[in-house]
C-alpha cells in the first residue's frame, strides 16, 4: 500500500494534511477535517469509508480506521538513525570500564570506572554515568541523563533527555537539632524494555532497591522515589509522583499529576484518573479517582453531588429551622 | 530621575531596602516595610506619597507605585551581559550546520548536522542541538537544554537551563504483549518572543506538531504533551501540565499546578485557578478553577458548602430520623 | 558489634535479607520478611526480640529496633567517596575565579568569570557555575547542575543532578500587546547544609532575594519561585511548588506535591499533607491538608461528609420534597 500505489504515487514520509507535500502521506479520519483535506497537497492519503468521496487529492487509500492505519505505515517509513559505532574522542571513559565493540559514545560523555555498556548502546552527549553502572544493549541514553552510582539499565531501555537515575532518596534523621541523612546504598534498576520520560527522576532505594519492571514506560517530570517498586507494563503519565516505599504491580496506568503516599499498594492491572491523590491501597483491575482517591464510580457521585450542594443546603436550612420551630 | 537624582545622587543597581548601600536604588511602598527604610543605606529610594515623610535616607523620589517606577526604571540599569560572538573552540558543530556570524557559542556546546543558529543568538555551555534543528535571531539558550531533532525555536525565545525540546510524547500501542512505541514525527514548534522555564518538557508532535505560539510563557518544571497546540501570549505557571492534543487560545493563564487531560480546549483569555484539573472544555474569557475544574464561582460555593456540610449532616440525620418514624 | 559479631563475622555492606550475601549484614524487623530471613545468605542479621529465633542464618544480633540500628550502622560502613583534589584539565576556569587548593573539580565543568569555590568542595561533570556565584565548603554539586548568576551556595550543600538554581522568576507586565519581562537582578541564596533533590527549581528574586534556609532539605523535581524565603531545616517532598514571595517558617513539613499560591506564609513547625493546596496563611505548628487546604480535622471531615453525600442526597430530596407539598 506504501511506497508505490496503485496510481504509482510514491511517499516517503508522514505529515498532517495542511503541512503534507506531494511525497507525503496524510490521513483524514473525521468529517471536521474535510476541508483541510479539500486543500492539501499530499502525494497521498488514508481515507475513513464514509469520507471516500470527499472532495480533496485524488490519490486516496480508503481503510477503515485510518490512524490505525498510518500508525501501522510509520514504523516502515521512518527507522530510528543509525548511529555510527565508535567512541567519540571528547568522551571520557573511566578505568576498567567495559565497552561493547559497538557502542556509540557521543561527544563529552563520561563513563565511570568499572561501568559497562552493552552492544549496540547509544550514549548521548553529555551523559555521565556513574561508576559500576551497568547498561544493557542496545539501549537509547539521550543528552543529559546521569546515572548515579548504583544504577542497572537493562536490554532495549530509552531514557529521555534530563532524566536523573539513582539520585538519593528523600530520608533523614532528625538528631541533635538536624535533619541527618540516611546514606542511601541500595540500588536503582531500570529493566529491561522500560522508557523514561524527560527529566523524570529515579531514586535510588536506601538499603532495598528502586525498581521499575519491564516493558514500564513514564512520561516526562515523572517522580520514583526510594525502595518503590513498579511492576512490569504500567504506564505512569506526566508529573506522577510516587513516594517511598510504594508498590505498584504489572499494567497499572496511572493518569497525569497523580500522586502516591508512601508504603501502599496499587494493584495488578488498576487505573488511576488524572490528578488524583492515593493515600491507600488500590485493589487489583479496579479504577480509582479523586483527592483522596476512591473507586472511580463513587468518586463520580460525590463530586456531582458537592455541586448540587450549595443548591441543596439552602433548602436544608429552611428544613432544619422549619422543624425546630 | 535615575542616575542623578536632584540632590546628585547616582545610583547604579537596585536592592531591597535592607541591603542597598550608596550606590543602589531602592523602594518603599507600604508601611510594614519602614522600619526596614528607616535603617536603609540605600542611595536613592522611590517612595509611596503616603511614606513621603518616614524616617529614613533623605535622597528619595515620590511617586505614586513605587514597585512600578522601579520596575520602569530596572531595564535601563540592567542590560542583559553583551555576548562576545564566537564559537568557543570546544564546541561541537557538525557537518552542513549554518551558524550566522555573530552568534555566540559556549563550551562544549554540540550542535548537530545541518542545524542552523541565526543572528546573535546565544547557545549556552553544554547546550544539545539536534540534527537538522533550527534556531531564530537574537535567541538566548541556557545551559543543559537539549532540542530534539524536529525542534525549531523562533526569534527572540529565552530556553532555561535544563529545558528538553521535541522529545517524543507518551504513545504506545498495546500489541502482543508489550507497549509498543508509536514513533514520534512531528515537529516542536517554539514560536518567537516565547520564554520556557528551567527543567520544562515540550514534546514533539506524533505527526502533527506541538506549537508553543508566539509571545507565550512558561514558567519552570511544565509540561507540554505531543500534539499540543497552546495559542499566543499565553502565561503556564510553574508545574503546569499540558495533556495529549489540547488546545490553548489566545492569552490564557494557567496558575500553578493546573493539569488539562487531552484532547480539550481552553478557549482564549480564559484563565484556570492553581491546580486545578480541567477535564473538559473551558470557554473563552471564562475564569475555572476546582478539581474537577467548573466556574470559579460555583467550585466556590461547592467549596465553601462543603466545609459547612458535616455540620449539617448530623441536622439532616436527625431530620432524616424523625421524617421516618 | 558490626564489623566483627561474636562469632567472628565480618560484614561491610548493607543489602536486603533476599540479596546479601555472606559477606553483608541485613535486618528483620517485621514477622512478614521471616520467609525472606529463612532463605537468607545474610552473613550477620539484625533481628527484632520477638523474632529472636526465627528459622534463618546463625549470626544474628537481636536489636529493639533493627531498621534504626541498620541507619546507625549505615554511616560507618558507607563513607562518602573520596574525591581526589584537582581540577580536571577539560574542565574551563573563567578569570578571576577563586578556586580552594584542594577542591575537585570534574571534567568538562564551566566555572565562569569571578566565581568562587571552597575548600574540599566538588563540582561534577558538566557542571556549569555562572559568572560571580559563589560555592562554600565542604559542598557537593552533582552533574548538570546549573547555578545562574547571582546564585550563592553556602557550606556542606548538596545539590543533586539537574538542579538549576538561580534561573529568572516568572515576572511579565503586559504593555504593548506582549509580556514585558521584569528584568530579575536579585539573588538566590542557599544556605549552609541545605539538600536539592534532582531536578529542582530554584529561581533568582527578582530585587529581593530567593533564600533557602540553613539545613533545610527539598526532594526531588521541587519548584521554588521568585522572592520566596524559606527558614531553617524545613522538608519539602517531592513536586512541591512555592509560588513567588511566599514565606515559610522553621522546621515546616510539606509533603509531596503540596502546591503553595504567592504571597502567604506558612507558620514554623506547621505540617501540610500531600497534593494539598495552600491559597492562605498556615499558622505555626497546625497541621493542615486538603484543596484548599484547611486545618487537617476539619478537612477529614469535610471529605468523610463528602462521601456520604450522595446516599444523604436522596434523603434530603424526599424531604424537601415532602416538606413543599
Amino acid at each position: 500500500m506504501v511506497g508505490d500505489s496503485g496510481g504509482g504515487t510514491r511517499v516517503s514520509a508522514v505529515a498532517p494534511l495542511d503541512r503534507a507535500s506531494a511525497g507525503e502521506l496524510s490521513f483524514l479520519a473525521a468529517a471536521k477535517y474535510a476541508p483541510l483535506f479539500a486543500q492539501s497537497r499530499a502525494g497521498l492519503t488514508l481515507v475513513a469509508p464514509a469520507l471516500e468521496n470527499a472532495p480533496g487529492p485524488a490519490a486516496r487509500v480508503v481503510v477503515e480506521n485510518p490512524y490505525d492505519a498510518m500508525l501501522a505505515v510509520l514504523p516502515r517509513l521512518y527507522v530510528a538513525p543509525e548511529r555510527v559505532p565508535g567512541v567519540h574522542p571528547t568522551a571520557r571513559v573511566g578505568r576498567g570500564a567495559v565497552l561493547a565493540p559497538d557502542v556509540t559514545i557521543d561527544p563529552y560523555a563520561v563513563i565511570g570506572d568499572g561501568a559497562c555498556v552493552g552492544a549496540r548502546t547509544w550514549v548521548g552527549s553529555h551523559v555521565v554515568v556513574g561508576p559500576g553502572v551497568s547498561i544493557g544493549m542496545d539501549t537509547r541514553v539521550h543528552p543529559h541523563v546521569t546515572a548515579y552510582s548504583g544504577t542497572t539499565i537493562g536490554d532495549r531501555v530509552t531514557v529521555h533527555a534530563g532524566v536523573q537515575l539513582g539520585s538519593d532518596g528523600f530520608g533523614y534523621v532528625f538528631r541533635d537539632g538536624a535533619h541527618a541523612k540516611i546514606p542511601h546504598v541500595g540500588r536503582c534498576v531500570i529493566e529491561s524494555d522500560v522508557e523514561i520520560g524527560a527529566n523524570s527522576t529515579i531514586d535510588r532505594g536506601s538499603v532495598d532497591d528502586t525498581v521499575i519492571g519491564a516493558g514500564t514506560k513514564t512520561d516526562n517530570l515523572v517522580h520514583v522515589a526510594h525502595n518503590v517498586r513498579i511492576g512490569r507494563l504500567c504506564l505512569l503519565m506526566a508529573q506522577v509522583g510516587i513516594a517511598g516505599s510504594a508498590r505498584l504491580g504489572d499494567g497499572c496506568i496511572l493518569a497525569g499529576q497523580v500522586g502516591m503516599a508512601g508504603h501502599h499498594t496499587i494493584g495488578s492491572g488498576a487505573r488511576v484518573g488524572g490528578q488524583s491523590g492515593v493515600f491507600g491501597d488500590v485493589p487489583a483491575g479496579e479504577t480509582w479517582s479523586g483527592y483522596p482517591a476512591r473507586p472511580h464510580a463513587e468518586a463520580l457521585r460525590a463530586q456531582a453531588a458537592l455541586f448540587k450542594l450549595p443548591k441543596l443546603i439552602r433548602a436544608i436550612e429552611r428544613l432544619v429551622k422549619g422543624s425546630s420551630e
